[in-house]
Formats: C-alpha cells, sequence, structure tokens
C-alpha cells in the first residue's frame, strides 16, 4: 500500500503536475502584489489559491501516509511540504496582516521541492562541503576586511559629510555595496583619502571575489571528479 | 553537382567574403540608427542593403540546392539564414514600421552564421549541456534568492519610500539590479532593515555569481578534457 | 612544563572560549561606534573591554611562557597576539584620540587568531603563492590599463567636464571605480570619445576579472590536488 | 664581446635597478600631472626625466650591440624599448603639446620590460591563445547580445526619454554599462519594458561573465597542467 502511494508520487506526470502548480503558485503571488492585478483578479486569486492548497494538502497526506517510518516527518524536504501548506489555514484563525505577510512568504519553499527531483542538488551541495573551511576562512577574511575598510573610511569621510557617513554600521553598508561592485551612488566618497580606500576597497573586491570563486571551483572540480570516479571505477 | 555547390560554399575565400559582408550589413545596420548618419548616407544604405540581401538570397538558394534531404531545410543554421534574408522582401508588402523594425532586428541573427564555420561553439554548446541539471538548479535558487529579497525589501522600504518601491514587481528589478552588482542608483534604499537585505543580497550575489562560474568552469573542464581525449586516445 | 601549557591551550574548549571572546569583542567594538548605543551601554563597554584585555594578557603570556625558543616570540602570529593587547595599556599613558582609535583598530588583528586554528588558511596561502609570478604579472597588467585608461579618460573629458575630470590622480579613482564594475556614478562621462574609453575599460575589466579568477582558480585547483596526493600517496 | 654585454645586463642587479627606474618614471609621470606637485616640482621632474632617458638610450644602445642578428631590432620588445626612448628626442623637434601628450604615452610601454624578465608572461599568453576560437565565439555572442538588447532597450525608452536615450550608439553604451555591471546611473530605464530588458541584460551579463571565466580558466589549467607535463615527463 505505501509502495503504491509512493510509486504514484514518483510517476512522472504526477510530479511534473505538481511542479507546474508550485510555479503557477509563484506566477500568481507575484502578479498579486501588483495593485492593477489585485483589484481585477482578486476573486480568481482566492479560488487558485484554495485549489492548489487543497492539492497540496492532499500530496502532502498522501506523502505522510508512504513514510517508512514517522520520525521521517521531521526531515527537511517534509517540513517544507508542511509548511507549504500549514500558513494558508492558520490566517484563518490569526487576523493580523503584517504576521500572515510574513508567513505567506514560506510558500515560496515549495520551489525548494524541485531540489526533491533532482540529483544535481547533491553535487552543489558536495562542492560546499567539500571545502567548507577554506569558504569559512575565505568568509572571515571578506569580513575583516569590510570591517577595517569600513573603519578606514568613516575616519576619512566623517568630518568631510557627518551627515552621509554618519556611523560605522552606515559605512559598513556603504563597504559591502563597493567590495560587492554594485556601487548604487546614494553615498560616495569626496575626500582623496576616502577615494583611495574605496579604491583599494573595490580592487581588494576583486581579490576576494577571485579567491571564492577559486575555491568554489576547485570544489566544485573534485566533487564533480569524484563523481565520475563512483560511475566509472573501471577506467 | 550538388557536390560542386557545397564545395564552393565551404571554400575559404567565398566563407571569409560572406562573413565579412555579414559583418559590414552589422556595421551598416548601427550607423544607421544615428540621425546624422542617416540623413547623410540615407541612399547609400539603401543600395548596400539591395546588394547584400541579393547576395545573402543567392547564398541561401545554392545552400538550398546542396542540401542532401529536404527537411534539413528546417535545421536551425538554415532557419537563420532564411530569417536572415525573408523580411526585407516581406518588408514590400507590410508597412507598419514598428513591424518592420522589430523584424529587422533578425538580420542580426546572421552573426549567428559565423558559428556555422566554427567547432569551437560545440565545445561551448557541449559545456552547458554537461551540466544542465546543476545550472537548472542554481538558476532556481537564483530565482528564489530574487524573490524572496525583492519581497523583503518590499515590507522594508515600502512604508518609507511609497512612491520608489512601489510594488513587488519594481522591487524585483532592484533585487536584479543589485544583485547583478550593477546598481545604477535611480533606486536605493533609505532605511536600516532594506539597507541590511541589500547587503546581504549583495554580498549573496557574489555567492551566486561563484557557484554559477564554479558550475561553468567545472563543466568546461570537463568538455575540453573529453575533447583531447578524443584526438589523443593513445596517450 | 611547557607541554602543560600548551596542551592547555590548545585544548578545544579553551580554544572555542577565546575564539567566541574574539567575536564578542568584535561585536561590541562595531556596536560601540554607533551614537545610541555608545550612550546608553557605556560603561558596560568599559568593563567588558577591561575583562577581555585581562583574558588575552593572561593567554599571551602563557602562549609566551609555552615556546621552545625565545626568538619565537617575534612570529607573525605573536605579534598579532601582542597587538592585540598592547595598545589597550598604552592608552592609560597617551592623551591623543586620533591616535588611540587608528591603533584600537589593531585589535581587529584578534580575528586573524582564528587562522592560527584552521590548516585551511594555508592551502589557501599556497594556492597564492604556487602562482605569485602569473598573479604579479596579471596585477601589472592591471595597473596599467588602469593609467592607460585614466590618461586616455583625462585627455577625453577634462575640457567637457574640467571641474569632475580634474587631474590624472581623479581619473585614477574613476577608473578604478569602473574597471572593477562598482560605478558610483558620482562622476560620469559625457563625450561620446569618454563614454567610448568608459565602455572599452568596463568591458577589459570583465576580461582582467577572468584573467585574474582564470590564474587563482588554476593555483587553486593545483594547490588542492597536491594536498590529496600528500595525503593518498598509495592512490 | 656581445656575450659580455648579455652578461651584464641579464645580470639581476642591472635588471632589478632598469625595473626600479621604470617604476619610478612612472611614479614621477602620475603625480606630474598633478597642478599642485607640477608647479613645486617642475624643475626636478625635467632633470630626473633627462637623467631616465639617458639611462635608457644607453641600455637600448647595448641591447642592440648585444643582438645576433640585426633584424631582431624588430622584436616586439626590442620595439618597445625603442619607443620608451625615441619620443623624449622627438620632443625637442615638435612643438604640439597634444601631439607630445600622446606620445608621451608610450612611455608607459616600459612596464611592459618586466614582461621580458618573467616566464609568467609565456603562461598567460599561452592560456589565451589555447583556446582563442572559444574566446571568439564567447566575445561574438557578447557583441550580437549587447546590440539586441541595445535595440531593444532603444525601442522601449526612446519614446519615454528621448533626450537620454537618443540613438542606437549611445543604448550601446548604456546596455555596456549595464551588462559589464558598472551600472553609473547617469542613464536608467523607467518604463516597465526597459526595465524587464534591463534585468534580462544584467542577469545574461553574468551569465557571459561567467561563460568568459570558464573558458579563460579551461585555458588556464590545461595551459599550466601542459607546463608541468614539461618540467617533469618522469612523473
Amino acid at each position: 500500500m505505501k509502495k503504491l502511494i509512493r510509486n504514484f508520487l514518483d510517476n512522472k506526470y504526477v510530479e511534473n503536475s505538481i511542479m507546474t502548480l508550485i510555479v503557477l503558485n509563484l506566477i500568481v503571488f507575484i502578479l498579486d502584489s501588483m495593485v492593477s492585478f489585485h483589484n481585477k483578479f482578486c476573486d480568481f486569486v482566492h479560488i487558485f489559491e484554495l485549489v492548489s492548497v487543497i492539492i497540496f494538502t492532499i500530496e502532502y497526506i498522501l506523502r505522510v501516509f508512504s513514510l517508512e517510518r514517522f520520525k521521517d516527518v521531521f526531515k527537511p524536504m517534509m517540513l517544507v511540504d508542511f509548511f507549504a501548506v500549514a500558513p494558508y489555514y492558520i490566517s484563518f484563525v490569526t487576523v493580523n496582516t503584517i504576521f500572515l505577510r510574513i508567513f505567506r512568504l514560506s510558500r515560496l519553499l515549495r520551489i525548494l521541492k524541485i531540489g526533491r527531483y533532482s540529483k544535481a542538488l547533491e553535487n552543489i551541495k558536495r562542492g560546499f562541503l567539500d571545502k567548507k573551511e577554506e569558504l569559512f576562512i575565505t568568509f572571515s577574511i571578506f569580513c575583516v576586511g569590510i570591517l577595517l575598510s569600513a573603519i578606514l573610511i568613516y575616519i576619512a569621510e566623517h568630518d568631510a559629510q557627518p551627515d552621509v557617513f554618519t556611523s560605522i554600521p552606515k559605512c559598513i553598508y556603504f563597504t559591502i555595496i563597493t567590495v560587492t561592485s554594485v556601487g548604487y551612488g546614494d553615498i560616495s566618497p569626496v575626500t582623496l583619502f576616502g577615494r583611495t580606500i574605496c579604491s583599494i576597497t573595490a580592487v581588494l573586491g576583486i581579490g576576494i571575489h577571485g579567491l571564492f570563486i577559486g575555491v568554489i571551483g576547485a570544489a566544485f572540480m573534485h566533487a564533480f571528479g569524484k563523481d565520475e570516479d563512483a560511475t566509472a571505477p573501471m577506467q
């Protein structure tokens, strides 16, 4: 019986239908946030939400029934399925709209279900885990560099633009926007020292970027290499 | 007879002449869009277009004649050749300028013909196809991250700047501009929460960038590695 | 005796406690720079600083005692430990606040201590040292490119915007902000020639970026490859 | 005799002195472009230039004498040495300052001499040449993408902002600034269609970036791999 349900859920057409419904939910969610769309299709959205939640609920119940052991309910993917369904029912009880809006976000986790159907996610996860120490070190250097740069920019620009570079946390925001090469330009340095720091920060940003990609790339090469060794042990 | 035509078309000088003409068409197309150039060289452009379309038409007809089977006409590269020629003749019939302008864009597809003459495009295509699952997962994570970030920024900034962060789709535009590290600065956050979200988005942007490049890089290493194994099996 | 102290310092719980204290110091340092936080928790910060400096002093003294040879005091990591502690005691003597502020920055070096506890830093260092000649060449090309671009932009834009592109050093700042793809937009070109130079600079920026990441990535692959050969010589 | 001169020029101390002088020339050149510095140290700069040009001339003459065959004078590196010296003497004849300023830029080519002293430049060059077909294809895709995006943005934004998006060439500038993720923000889209095109362009920019780095990275891995095979054939 459990095997039958599992076979039904793992059926290609069922899987694809559910994945399509997840993506449709996503599109409706985005469009509904626009005032013009919401005013026109308000009723349709309510019905669509109801139908899709019912389908997801049935799917979740079937999935729970098909589990070998009950404690598998707390597996990450099963929790994702739960949190994709539960907020809708909670919304009948609570009234606070902000609370509801935040909770509704969890519906986006449904897209993570796509991960369940793919073995490629494993490769990516392995790539990261493989070199997690190097990634941690890189991230630490990144953080220290941002702090150092933020403090130096604070010293350089606070006197020239006290209203713009008010505190170190704001300088940290500015440094992150610089080091990630976003550079909105809502805040920009005016002193020679500040500009020098910004230039160095931007160049080191490329360095950190390169370091990070180098580590990630090496990890992926390694993870994919292992993968092939495993599938072709006779090579 | 078919073989003779194919040999003529594959001749190095004929290939290079056609490629030069494609590039010349591109340059004339760009220059013609400038008002000052268009006013001066309007007549020249018309004659140049006519001549090059005639040459491309002859080339297309020869290519069709040289085909082994007729159904090869629907091969992507043959369709590109067709759409590089057809819009010009359609322009005698239709009058709508917007329609014409859009159709003329297809002329740019001519540059893709360069791909026909090169085996390197195969390597690149193979690189992408090799890890298409990982790329799809990366792209999914990218999309979910953008949506999540856009919604959080909407919650953070909508009350502070209702005229700037009007709807989630506009926040999506802003998030994409942030996460790809473009950062025009036409829109920028002002609240502490909004700035925090932007900083995290920008940092994760580098992460996604690294993930993407890591996967692509690994795929290319693999594709190029295979290539060498094939050319040097005795190694 | 020396061995006993070393064992105590290398104990997992002691290491973790010290690392936590370093991170806590960092957080307090950042928060203390905000006016609102400083006014409220001024006294707490003073006590926290005193306690943590005492603990770090004890740790430093124990570490000095546990050294095999006295000249190891001048090892980089031991100097970092010294400069993490010394500025606090100097602050009782000197009164100049700017001097103190700069010196206090060295406290951030404490985070580098994390590096002492990790072997991953070695891998990263080896990755860089492995291809240091290529990295140096890349950096030289980068610098020459920036200078060349800055001079061309100066020639192109100085006459059109004499107040914005005042001197070559300012153009260097602008070029770095462009080539690292930060692009604040506080300065932007208006002439056709200036915009062409900026476009080329931006595209070459991606090229240099790719070159740099290519070298780094190759170095890491090599360093990690060596690492595995060393740990698995029987493979 | 020729061997003696060559040995003298290849001597480590002579090489380092000349490299230091090249870098000093560079620094003086940059500083001299600042009005405040130029006014103060005008005489010193003239003397420094004279001395360094004399030294470089002597070096060039010695290098010419030490050549095996005369036609080696036209080797790229020898031409760089020539153009690093010649403009100074030409400056006594011509009076046009703009002409001089442009010619003086060639002095920056001196830094390329560093390349002569390094074998690492070979590795980098080999990395690029190795996959030059793939790089050419990538660059072609890049150019076609920019043109396509520029034309679409022109169609989208020309009616809304006729003064900003005046012609396709200006749109090309805007697209390059977007696709390289610089994003000054001096020009930015306002229509929904324009913003959509910009978002897609920015995302594809990351894709092209990844493609480019992937190809470069793979080429470097290959070039460095070959290098090791050559130095360690017994492995």
